[in-house]
């Protein structure tokens, strides 16, 4: 999406590669929402520890960079022998695979991008249709963003105020992004609407990520405490709920998703508002029967106990005169639980916002043939 | 309550008066968790300035203050003449009741020891008079705050995890508080329970204040993200929510707390768990028939766009190694949203927990004649 330096406009993805220096170029999103600067990895081991930095983070993100990283490794392989070739590739494939164990969607991606490689008779050939399913699989990436997009717009009227939670964004995708795709489709429609921003402790993708893709793509916003959502809502401030997710159970349609959304989806259901999770067809999980069976990550206590900013003298907007510095908040005598993610149950959600359509959470499995049949 | 200091176990109150030298004592709240600190006011012009400054807030602590401060300026008093004292004394009156001009309780604790001067034929009578009147004011205080703990404690079993929402602690208060009340109580009689509590976001009260009074008296608890509340009671973590109250409406037995209250109450009462609000009778207001009469006041954005902090080089627990710190969180170019309070409505209160014993929000209103005797 668009991003302004120094007064000009540029579209930027936050993965692409440079195929004439065999470089994989990253937004560093660890400096945002206070810097962009862009980075390049050399190798495939660079692309690798990228990911595992978090310099890249979102699912269909981590995918993008992941298939190009394979691409890069197999690019890099100086040598005729076919069986060395396939053996260098695989040491390629574990060394991203190992970059963040737990994530589903990278090594997803590098199978399709191995599959496309395999009809290849020599290595140049399979070096050609590396990168060829690399830059297919983030271009088809941006496809479904943009389907999501049309969908999802249709949701937005002129004079809507919009809730989101935090960051499922262009900035978690490879460009457009999942929550925030209908609102991009829908400003480009011409309808002016505003969004609220929760801030989303204790990592703040809300008030940091968010908030700067909105500013950026010029969305009217405002950042909220997590706490302010229901009364808000209470004086019928908020008309509609878009968020992403990271496990939509295709059985069930219950959405996994950041702590703090199941809250939000109690809440909207409470006022009548309408709730929606916005999400590519990878995130689908057909095999799990409950929300339940979903493993919730305990993060560390210290993302609860403080809090990440910029050092500043200044209290005024805009000013940005310090270095990134931890602070801690709360009691230092004191413990902190942090579970990093909750689980919505379908009967809060009022859709399913996909690349093929908008569908009530508990169709999902009815349409599984169709819905497994893409990717 | 107890504060432990250098490995010694002290008792104290937030605010205290020293006769001999004629100074209120206070606790300068704004440099805990990290820092425990006495301040005195030498005179009731530098008392009105703590509580102006916030180095003392929540009702009942800062309605005793008032009481002292005005006891305080009464006896600075040189002279004879009654009429110049009554002079004197309003304006003592004037400056304090300015020091925070939306508070009704510091207004209040003046009226009464004003009262309690009257019969005093001669200024040293009513010098005397003044300062019996705000040390009894005071105690009456801690009183309805011991009540409210006896009360209370019998919602508190052994094994019990309770949530709690910012500080309506001890600091809040003269001593012991308000929904700390009922957890010290159930401490006293030998129960075994835990405390979650809620960060309360945007300045942090929970995190800071409540955790630390915790800790100091030694009730086993974690600190949670606000956005964490709503998964724990799903996986029935919670049985016990009880919050303070800045005005319980006497009518209706709606409850205007600190925002992010009412988005507990909805959670609490979607898992079936209890939701009580304790507070001193001068929390009621007899007057307003809505809740939505009560005005929320809008606080400045900064407070949601950053936070306050202990810059610190590690992240390991107990450490405290630097200065207090603002850091920027959220993105520079985006405004925010930042209402202070919300409220919940009487249908989603279990009980309001009283010196008097806990009614069902319904009954204040029936019960008002004995409710207002009180005070």
């Amino acid at each position: 999406m668009n991003v302004t330096l120094r007064g000009r406009t540029q579209h930027f993805r936050t993965v692409t590669f440079d195929a004439a220096k065999n470089e994989v170029v990253l937004i560093e999103q660890r400096l945002l929402p206070h810097e962009f600067k862009l980075v390049r990895t050399g190798d495939y081991k660079e692309t690798a520890a990228a990911i595992r930095d978090m310099i890249v983070r979102g699912a269909p993100a981590i995918a993008g960079t992941a298939a190009y990283g394979l691409a890069q490794g197999a690019r890099a392989f100086r040598g005729k022998s076919l069986s060395s070739f396939i053996a260098h590739v695989k040491r390629v494939y574990e060394t991203i695979k190992a970059a963040r164990p737990t994530a589903v969607d990278p090594v997803n991606a590098m199978n399709i991008v191995l599959a496309a490689m395999r009809p290849g008779e020599d290595v140049p050939t399979r070096q050609a249709l590396a990168l060829a399913a690399a830059e297919e699989f983030a271009n088809q990436s941006v496809r479904e963003c943009e389907a999501i997009g049309k969908h999802g717009a249709k949701l937005i009227r002129s004079g809507a105020n919009v809730l989101t939670h935090c960051n499922a964004g262009w900035l978690a995708g490879v460009d457009i992004g999942m929550a925030t795709a209908p609102m991009y489709a829908a400003q480009a429609l011409g309808r002016k609407f505003h969004v609220f921003c929760d801030e989303t402790r204790p990592r703040c993708q809300g008030a940091s990520l968010t908030a700067w893709e909105l500013a950026q793509q010029r969305v009217p916003h405002h950042v909220i405490a997590d706490n302010a959502a229901g009364h808000l809502m209470q004086r019928g401030e908020i008309d509609l709920v878009i968020v992403g997710s990271d496990r939509v159970l295709g059985r069930t349609g219950d959405v996994a998703n950041k702590i703090g959304t199941y809250t939000k989806a109690v809440l909207a259901k409470r006022h009548g508002i309408p709730f929606y999770a916005a999400i590519p067809l990878s995130t689908i999980d057909w095999s799990l029967k409950s929300g339940f069976d979903i493993p919730i990550e305990e993060r560390h206590e210290e993302e609860v106990l403080g809090a990440w900013g910029i050092a500043t003298r200044s209290a005024e907007r805009g000013m940005r005169n310090g270095k990134r510095t931890f602070v801690r908040i709360g009691n230092p005598t004191s413990p902190a639980r942090n579970p990093g993610f909750d689980v919505t149950p379908a009967e809060l959600v009022t859709g399913i916002i996909t690349p093929l359509g908008i569908f009530k959470p508990r169709e999902l499995w009815k349409r599984r043939r169709e819905l497994q049949a893409m990717r």
